[in-house]
């Protein structure tokens, strides 16, 4: 198959890519580097030493003897490159992770929400008209999140993307009804992948697009089997306040003998994947695309659920790390049940790597070998999501 | 009260600025006079001859003694000149109407498209982020469309935003939910104001915005007691297929003695509002703003609903036009009850006016006195909803 991975030099596209290339795919990666980017403006760096993405390509080449094709292009900007590029490359499948996928980063000031939202709307938006354009049959895989649920607002075990409601009539009947999950975003960053779902809705229903969304969890470890190749090759890792998921940060924490820092009580439970799972269901959900005709098909991309204080715990006792608890800068409730379907992807051949796999010991390995690199001064949060608390309380209290 | 009226230069923003300024409100309207400009790319023009802004406004100065004053920005581009602008001129409130509005220009290709997305994201996201960056207790009103919940798909009263729900629990029990009224959009236009419903919630729950989101009906009609007093004041009317909305696009016909054009069947039923009533509105939920703390207020703006065919024939009946049914340019059911509650309007005052008012005729001589300025080739529909029909459905045979 030919396969385009839109921003497929991120920390879930690169090993995608890699392993999409070594399963005999042909892979063209189209990235505008703005991940690299945004490391500058925070003065961060990812853990592990990733290469330039030509190196990067160079180096697989050489470790497998695969070509991938690599495309700067803007796609939230520069629309007729993306079409063109369409035209020329025909692929089968298009995969979009082209977007600014950090919560935190996307509560740091109006910058950041209104980058966030142009930047992640108009690249879905022009992904989806321009294969209206091009006239062509390509299945659209898109990386969503778990977060568009919300955190455990309902008892129910969350399903895949649709709920089953009843309507109570006017004349006392009722009828049946599946929708669209009821969204309840808890960041900008969150609220453009909302907002995504509707643009998948309607393109779907109107034009007929085959887009399968993946409503993806934390995401945790670092290499896949095509990243631990070769140095060169290895994936980013970020540990920092805005960028550094939950699981990944109390794990380099560990390593440099920092505390493990718990916003709030710890009792927020949430989703996990591991990175070679993750690369591994968007195989499996690109091997399984929707027929001609289907609704959009939504998958929970996740293999379990924490409570974040459990984690911590589980860190604590694997290395010996202590814990700190923080004021939580997020608006969230203290803490929450999640309970998740991922039935589909179990159906479709998954076989869940879990934290009782010691992969944990793996990371932390990457993390002690990198400690060198860690700038502390990066790991406290650095986001908070409501802005001068106290100009707000006042306001409130009047 | 100071208002500022995002959009006040079209055709809902115009006759709103000049109510509030009537009623002895500061109005500033903001505008980049996007409207007039795709007038130009569509060589159409208003039936109406209306004036540059500059002239209304000095029309307004002389007839009424109130000063309105002018800026042209584009919010959906120009943030910081929006964010000094509600530093300097300190809004109680802002009325958004600074949106591409009508769904067949949304639906004409990529270029429509992506500027329909773009420009009314944008527009929304960059007015609720300066607002928040101002930290200005300011109430933001904004014209949405009963479009959002797509037509017909339940059986039930279409409440005014939100709907009770039961949700099953794995052990059998229900817990029940209010949640967003599940959209379902008709059009990449009316997809925008479902995404917009996704800001609003958000920056509500996490800012605490004060937030109106007005759900219009179809608006009709062209005058209002403000536009009336003068001829330089005159509304815009369109009747072109892109911009000219249904009962409108009758009355013309029949004033100009072309068949009434009934899309399909003419079984489709859509909820209307006189203009004049549009502005009383927006007047009434001016008044009765969200107290701090309140979720967002959700308003039905309609004031009837009726079967399209029954529309063509009291127009039929009152002069004598012919009807055509021609090809529906839209993907819709053939035909779907509505039945809309606007509780809330009736209970802070509105006075409904109807078709039965006649006024109806008022809006058939406003189109015979400017008859000779119809364009006759402009009438029929110019986009179709799915595009290269003959190609989709060689695609879909496969």
């Amino acid at each position: 198959m030919k396969i385009i991975v839109f921003g497929g030099d991120g920390f879930c596209g690169w090993p995608c890519a890699l392993n999409l290339s070594a399963k005999g795919h042909e892979v063209c990666i189209v990235d505008n580097l703005s991940r690299r980017n945004i490391d500058t403006e925070l003065e961060c760096d990812s853990l592990t030493p990733i290469q330039p993405i030509g190196k990067r390509l160079e180096a697989w080449k050489e470790v497998s003897g695969q070509t991938i094709r690599f495309m700067n292009i803007n796609i939230a900007e520069e629309y007729h490159r993306l079409l063109n590029l369409l035209n020329d490359y025909e692929p089968d499948s298009v995969i979009h992770y082209a977007e600014q996928r950090a919560a935190p980063y996307s509560m740091k000031s109006s910058k950041e929400r209104r980058y966030t939202v142009n930047n992640n709307l108009n690249a879905t938006n022009n992904i989806l008209s321009a294969i209206v354009e091009s006239e062509r049959d390509i299945h659209v895989l898109h990386l969503g999140t778990m977060g568009v649920y919300g955190y455990g607002t309902v008892g129910a075990v969350i399903p895949e993307g649709y709920l089953r409601i009843n309507i109570a009539n006017p004349d006392g009947e009722s009828s049946e009804k599946e929708i669209l999950y009821p969204a309840d975003p808890g960041s900008i960053y969150h609220m453009t992948k909302t907002q995504d779902a509707l643009f998948f809705y309607f393109y779907n229903k109107n034009y007929g697009l085959r887009i399968t969304d993946l409503h993806q969890g934390i995401v945790w470890g670092t290499d896949t089997d095509q990243t631990g190749r070769d140095e060169r090759l290895i994936n980013r890792f970020d540990y920092d306040g805005d960028y550094g998921t939950v699981l990944n940060r109390f794990l380099v924490e560990s390593a440099v003998g920092h505390p493990l820092t718990v916003y709030g009580t710890g009792g927020q439970t949430r989703a996990f994947i591991h990175i070679q799972d993750s690369v591994r269901c968007v195989e499996l959900a690109m091997a399984h695309p929707p027929k001609k005709g289907d609704r959009v098909h939504i998958y929970n991309q996740m293999t379990e659920t924490h409570r974040l204080i459990d984690l911590a715990n589980k860190v604590s006792e694997l290395t010996g790390a202590t814990i700190d608890f923080i004021e939580n800068p997020r608006k969230e409730a203290e803490k929450n049940e999640l309970k998740v379907s991922n039935e589909c992807f179990l159906n479709i051949g998954l076989d869940p790597i879990t934290l009782k796999d010691n992969l944990m010991v793996e990371v932390v390995d990457v993390a002690r070998r990198y400690k060198n690199r860690v700038d502390l001064s990066k790991i406290p949060p650095q986001s908070q999501w409501v802005p001068n608390k106290e100009t707000k309380e006042k306001v409130a209290a009047c």
